[in-house]
């Protein structure tokens, strides 16, 4: 597996484009990517009941029609609470993309993302179209920096890894800071490949790939109405077809997919409101994954486990309270904690560890806190980040 | 019903007394509740898997003994995660008690909060017992005082009513002020009662009252080691018996208890930490009790929505979209949201409210929000604070 310096355009077969249409100020608003071939897509949406039109919109495209050629992602309004004027908005803009662009309307997929609330300037979406088609290139960057709303820098990877001889790419761009939580919150990552794979192991892989990255982060425990993660498979790799999950070059194939997600995952971390510190919770020695994960998710939406890694103070009771709040059995007895390298709580409660070692790791930008729960072999990472003054100060007047 | 300004020693037959014995620096730290009278006892505890030592000693008492005659709590150190030894150190806080006072093991509960994994300086504790039962009056004040933490205010709360013709008294203290959240956190309150009360109306009138007060109450989320509600009822007042929910009596008595669990609770609010705002969410027209409960605590429960009400802004679309995680069934097209009087969202979206009306309302430090569901006839309440930067700062340092 090799990484490669670029976004969604780095497979073979896509172009995107991102322009300034209006919706912000000054700043890139409209994102658009497309393949020539069509693609098989898998997708998954947010878990809040209250969802957003562009995603009430995608459910019924991708009902409809198993390939998709385009997608439309604007920034600076997310086109949620908005009744029947943002549903026909939504179904505007899909039909202004595949006018443009001269393909099916069942071809198209749009997103949107920013404040809540409020109508869509529909007018500048529309007329911005067709610009965004004459850009559209092999250059991914205008359309990464076109999906970002109080994100502080573009997030793009990709990756190259080979299938049965023949190499096959991964690339994706994604975009969210605040309400990041497990589940997926304002998050939308888009996701490109040029692999040959069948509709059902492509929408398996990405179910599991978004549950081991997407679903493994969170900046605050909330989650928004409109976050999607879209993969495209247009299979320009010509490589043989992957149709099972034990066939040869699906695990090749998983690996890149698992990467390019957790790897913009992490980066949303980082990006994470006010976040001064990047944080990652390792839980092993548990019985099942799940129960791994759980234990990880309830230490990472801790604010109070958050507020000591912001003051560098190595409170292990607010994480092992937290891991108590977590919904699993264990016996707190047996549970080791290590900041770094640092064994900071032993089984039975031996807690004489050294608060200057402590205080070095907790000092760092990059914190690995380690959990063995001491009742099997599964594990599961997760990635947060501590909770700042900052972040409040960006919150309390997000509108204004 | 009538309100006293007093606490635990408003009813007949309760003594008190709040001492300096030791685990912390200067202030007082240790409280002894006393009734001569034997008291029936109802109780509940933390819901988070890792429990204190006291909670596991409180536990085994009342399996062996339906009546308890004292309550010794410390403040400073919440021997919590200390094992073995911590075990011991709460058995031996039972005994000291009961040899103090001349009575029977099993007529004792403890007690602790304060900091996690520490081993009490269980020498001040059993050395400052003595004088605690020395000092036992009339006077709850400083018993109130003794068992606060971070707290800022002593919390105590009395009210008088009517059962059968005889006046009853129900009188409580509380501590909390952060990891406070529904399921009871780091959250101690004890209340007492000179009524006649059965064992077992005794507790389901204490299950629901503590559902629709403490249960109802979140700081921050998150909940602690060592929550517990403890209701005393010494039969001193002589009233008629209660001893069914359907008779005579017991509408005044639950009354009256709801009440003091209520008032105690939103003084927890009211001092959470870093808060600037109360805020009182009203769950209207909601299909159930608990589906009201549900959306009101999701919404409580929300980074989002309590930086938005720290910075004052009507941010109502974080207000739908907690709901939309709370887990239940609605239509977000039906939702009304009211800031105070001011209508906010009005059905299918309708949201031409005015900003300085709202502003007007978020200004003040009681904040009001309804939320109608209009799904059905069921209510909930529930109280919050808002999120500060003070929040973080008192968070990031706790233990140093």
């Amino acid at each position: 597996m090799e990484m490669v310096q670029e976004g969604v355009t780095a497979p073979l077969g896509y172009q995107a484009a991102g322009i300034h249409c209006g919706v912000k100020k000054a700043r890139k608003d409209l994102a658009l990517i497309y393949t020539d071939t069509p693609a098989h897509a898998a997708a998954m949406f947010t878990t809040n009941s209250v969802v957003a039109a562009p995603v009430v919109v995608d459910r019924i495209q991708l009902e409809r029609s198993a390939v998709v050629r385009a997608i439309l992602v604007n920034s600076g309004n997310a086109n949620a609470c908005t009744g029947e004027r943002g549903l026909n908005d939504a179904w505007a803009m899909v039909k202004a993309t595949a006018a443009a662009l001269g393909i099916a309307e069942s071809e198209v997929l749009v997103s949107s993302t920013g404040v809540i609330g409020q109508y869509l300037p529909i007018d500048s979406i529309l007329t911005g179209v067709p610009l965004a088609v004459e850009r559209l290139g092999a250059d991914g960057t205008g359309a990464a920096e076109a999906i970002r709303t109080t994100d502080t820098f573009s997030k793009e990877a990709a990756v190259r890894c080979m299938v049965g001889g023949t190499r096959v790419t991964v690339g994706g761009m994604a975009k969210g800071s605040g309400m990041i939580a497990p589940n997926m919150a304002t998050m939308l990552a888009f996701v490109t490949t040029d692999a040959r794979i069948t509709p059902e192991v492509l929408r398996s892989a990405t179910r599991q790939a978004v549950d081991r990255s997407f679903h493994r982060i969170s900046v605050d425990g909330d989650t928004s109405t409109n976050d999607m993660v879209a993969v495209l498979a247009n299979g320009c790799a010509e490589n043989p077809v992957i149709d099972s999950e034990q066939g040869p070059g699906y695990a090749a194939f998983y690996e890149a997919l698992e990467h390019v997600l957790v790897a913009l995952a992490k980066m949303i971390v980082t990006d994470g409101e006010g976040a001064t510190k990047f944080v990652e919770i390792s839980v092993t020695d548990a019985a099942t994954e799940e129960e791994a994960a759980k234990a990880a998710r309830a230490v990472a939406n801790s604010n109070l486990v958050k507020t000591a890694l912001n003051g560098e103070d190595a409170n292990w009771g607010r994480i092992l309270a937290a891991i108590g709040n977590a919904g699993i059995t264990f016996d707190p007895a047996h549970v080791e904690i290590r900041f770094g390298n640092v064994p900071i709580l032993r089984p039975n409660y031996l807690i004489d560890f050294s608060e200057e070692d402590a205080k070095e790791v907790l000092s760092r930008k990059d914190i690995l806190i380690t959990i063995r729960l001491h009742r099997g072999t599964a594990s599961a990472l997760f990635w947060t980040c501590d909770l700042s003054r900052e972040y409040v100060t960006i919150n309390a007047n997000y509108r204004t």
